[in-house]
């Protein structure tokens, strides 16, 4: 059987790339949602290994330690990680998977699954752009806001470590041109080579004179 | 500037590439058509440079010999020879070329320009199904509908040689899956790699602090 693909999300916050994900997923089959680790605490109605696993902070640091992180992150004093053994699963049975993950943990994934990812790096059409995105989030300070600026110089540097550049300039345009690359890459031949052969025979099976 | 992109389409005959192509042509845009050398005479309206190069068979010997052809083939007595050097101009203006050509010349332009080209192979749902479309067309004589299912077996061995691979089952979705192929690959980075930097310059442009 011929496994599923990992599509890794990425680019500086502010490019719009939520958005883009969403609708795209509303036009392709076959995916599953990954459900990563957490250290926060359960809220109402959130349930284990649906939402999150939910694990003490320990528990984190061993299976940080076991690697069994694709990538991970601390937000609010709250740790998060992408379970490998989730991904691999899910990737076995046939189920493709979009994650939306910071630069570094893309490099991360692409180390540790380079033939299973694929690297989709989402830019806004300009810096200032950028900028304007992000202050008109008006959701942070001025000193977290410098901070993304600040990192978004370093995460557009390493741009030449993905596979695929989606300028979004336009969501129904960025929204298609995800869509592409989720189909094509599924249409591969280096990535369905092992069932090739399978498939061959299987043209061939009943009416081979 | 980044170069266009050579799309070379193939396939066993019966596979339904010329259909795909033409209606997944409506659908995008940049694209120019290739002007090949033939040795057939001038039909009434049919314009050098425009249709074809017309050649004398020394003429086409000569220019073969020199390596400027692609591939080539011979069709009832006359020569068709895909122009090296009118491909490398239009990529280099910055069009996208979609060729259909057989399985041999299509390995041939792979080696020749491995790095502007993505080989698509074109196949119908089973070899049940490719004899019964190839009964169906009643253009061909049984002599030459016999060889032609011989030669598809060869063909269809030369598939891991491809980049992708598409199914042939239902033609608006093959439509689909061609124009995706076309869309992603033009966002592939490997491929806009010598542009990049001019890329990640003009991003910070005017307003890098």
């Amino acid at each position: 059987m011929t496994g599923g693909v990992l599509y890794v999300v990425s680019g500086p916050s502010g490019a719009g790339k939520s958005t883009v994900i969403k609708r795209a997923l509303n036009k392709v089959d076959g995916f599953s949602f990954s459900v990563s680790y957490t250290t926060r605490e359960k809220r109402p109605g959130e349930i284990e290994g649906k939402d999150y696993f939910f694990v003490s902070e320990e528990e984190f640091h061993k299976l940080k330690a076991k690697g069994e992180f694709l990538e991970y992150a601390e937000v609010h004093g709250y740790y998060y990680g992408t379970s490998k053994t989730f991904i691999k699963d899910k990737l076995d049975e046939g189920y493709n998977i979009v994650l939306d993950v910071d630069v570094q943990g893309s490099l991360n994934i692409k180390k540790e699954m380079p033939h299973d990812s694929v690297l989709i790096f989402v830019v806004p059409p300009s810096y200032k752009e950028l900028q304007k995105r992000l202050r008109g989030r008006g959701t942070e300070n001025e000193k977290d806001l410098k901070k993304r600026l600040e990192d978004s110089k370093w995460e557009i540097q390493q741009m030449d470590e993905f596979d695929y550049l989606l300028e979004n300039n336009d969501v129904p345009e960025s929204v298609n041109r995800l869509v592409s690359i989720i189909i094509a890459e599924q249409l591969r031949i280096a990535r369905i080579r092992d069932g090739l052969e399978e498939k061959v025979d299987k043209f061939f099976k009943h009416d081979f004179s």
